[in-house]
């Protein structure tokens, strides 16, 4: 038999997954052309050429070196450059010996709950909020603690975060730019939750989820965590910058004020080595040294959120214009969204319900479809829009 | 503030990270050429020329079809070899559906035991163990119990095992060619633990770690863990067989007669997300479709096994000849092998202490060096003998 209490956790997750599973079943009646499939985050858009490059010469690098063991944080150089990059960011100094690489960012953000949570502890997050965070947390034995953001703004509230801190509150995890609502938190929202950690007289990390940090629309500024939180730590990977989430790559970054800065970076690597990563992969390591600074090009994405965006409206849906991130979070026009990404899938339109991100009455739409796809689903919004009455 | 239980784990690993920063300070003074490193089990063979092949063609597969998310157990088409490879391996039906492609074996370990533990659950394991066992266990909740071996021959003693059962033992856990003994269990000593299993009117998953299983010795036969223990499952990695373990490519390979069989699968691939992994890396799980049987010449391990063995008979030391593995495990000269490891620490030659295996009194060597340095290593290791009073 297995684990009684994975069966369990897998139940409460089955939403998406069960999702997953209808979007093949009409896949594969319709054919997959046939299907406008909004649902998933896999980026499209095609990983730089001069990237395809770059880990060319890493594998022919690979060949001459080797494929082996590393310490555990990484190679060296592979560091040395993250830093650097992680300076250029923030404009506080930021040491090789502070960056640990990942398997991703979920690899990062396990390693870090792992390093910082007792049983009991908490870590504070803003809804809505990507699903696996409560995953990561429970595996170190922590319990997330989700707060409701500003109605309509998806902004957290410096008084609710306030409010919820209590002597085991260990971590506040910030995403931004925010999947799924694609909101960005501004420098004004951020100095007021550092105010309310500075009076909390607790020592609380800033945990910050980065992986949509490149993907900004407009003029939308990404204010730097390290710049403003002294006690912060970053998760990034390059799965969505550069389209490689199948790669597993990615890092985590200590703020060098951050409290227990070394005992901390030594947690990280034990935490990578203890749980199985052992390091990140050694090609992709190596081909990072190239490709660290580099980046898709935001302006694709913003052109495809232009166009949905303008498509919800016109089919009278609500929706909060994403500043980053490749999602789109619409109000559901029924108080159950589930029912409603029923209905749309009856129409061969799959969405995500704002339930599986602690976030009911929304839906998640992911533009990581072609420009083709989005003008051919305008009919399908517009059918729904008449269909709950919204036009 | 890092985690008390973090900090606690830290500190007890410490022995081995010790040896490690201890052998880093002696190369630093002497040049690593003049130190006789056999601490680490980082192969040193070269990785076949005809794999680097396989990973440029994987390579530009990747570059065509991309580097997306996949489903969480891995490709398809990755999953359908490594069946083919165990269905060759063990003469049993194995199905695509019962792989699932990790994080090397450190990662499909560490999902194996979240997948099938509950809190409290035992796992049983026979001394010598590599340590690291420990903390997947753990991480998952549950609780190592280390058995051990018959004395001078580390074969397990099923009268031992059968006395161990409780009502909370869920696994055994086998790890044969073993790191660190280089003991292969023979098919009597399997089909006897088999005996007690069957007896013991419980459901025990046998779990299996593979990662030597190419690195064969002499007429030495590796009976299938498959074709024996109905209930059972295989974790494996090419780390060790195509010198690849900073890539950290491997597998979960579930007999199909396993217990809840279908449940498990579904587990595996959500500790795979959950636990941060995600999936293994996309373009390793490509290349695996072509050197998935590939391997290293076992000739050259068996080799250095031979000159180090006898080197060590020369000087004295009493030590169990290596059926497989890249490890020799000798008997310390004195009780406390801590002691004569830091002894050989003096003398620039590096080694493990048994303690950090499970069984003090002995120490590991490992061959992944030249054969050069083993011969140059033969002047050190009389030297010890005769300090020892061996010869």
């Amino acid at each position: 038999m297995i684990s009684t209490k994975i069966k369990e956790a897998m139940q409460q997750g089955s939403a998406i997954r069960d999702m997953f599973e209808k979007g093949k079943a009409i896949k594969a009646i319709y054919g997959a052309d046939q299907v406008y499939d909004f649902s998933l985050g896999n980026p499209d858009v095609a990983t730089p050429a001069s990237v395809d490059e770059d880990l060319r010469f890493a594998l022919a690098q690979a060949v001459s070196h080797g494929h082996g063991y590393m310490t555990n944080a990484g190679y060296e150089e592979t560091r040395r450059v993250v830093a650097e990059r992680e300076i250029k960011r923030s404009g506080v100094p930021v040491e090789p010996e502070g960056i640990v690489m990942t398997c991703g960012a979920a690899g990062a953000l396990s390693i870090i709950f792992k390093s910082i949570l007792d049983p009991g502890d908490e870590v504070v997050v803003f809804a809505p909020y990507f699903a696996e965070y409560r995953s990561y947390v429970q595996n170190a034995g922590g319990i997330l603690k989700v707060l409701p953001t500003k109605p309509g703004e998806f902004l957290p509230d410096p008084n609710v975060f306030k409010q919820a801190i209590s002597p085991r509150t260990k971590a506040l995890l910030i995403n931004s730019p925010n999947n799924p609502s694609g909101c960005v938190y501004d420098i004004g929202t951020l100095t007021a939750l550092k105010h309310v950690l500075d009076a909390s007289g607790q020592s609380i990390y800033v945990v910050s989820d980065e992986p949509y940090a490149e993907i900004i629309f407009g003029d939308t500024k990404l204010p730097s965590i390290f710049a403003l939180f002294p006690n912060s730590i970053i998760a990034y990977s390059w799965s969505k910058s550069l389209s490689l989430p199948g790669e597993r790559i990615g890092y985590v970054a200590c703020n060098k004020t951050c409290e227990d800065y070394e005992n901390l970076i030594s947690a990280l690597a034990y935490a990578n080595r203890s749980l199985g990563f052992v390091n990140a992969p050694a090609l992709m390591q190596r081909a990072v040294i190239a490709f660290a600074d580099k980046h898709v090009d935001p302006k694709i994405y913003e052109k495809r959120r232009d166009m949905l965006y303008n498509i919800l409206l016109d089919s009278g849906f609500s929706c909060f214009l994403s500043q980053g991130s490749f999602y789109l979070f619409p109000q559901s026009p029924i108080l159950d969204e589930e029912i409603f990404v029923d209905e749309c899938a009856e129409h061969r339109l799959l969405c995500t319900p704002g339930s599986a991100f602690g976030m009911p009455g929304h839906f998640r739409l992911s533009f990581c479809v072609s420009e083709e796809t989005i003008k051919r689903s305008a009919s399908v919004f517009h059918t729904l829009g008449k269909q709950y009455g919204l036009i």
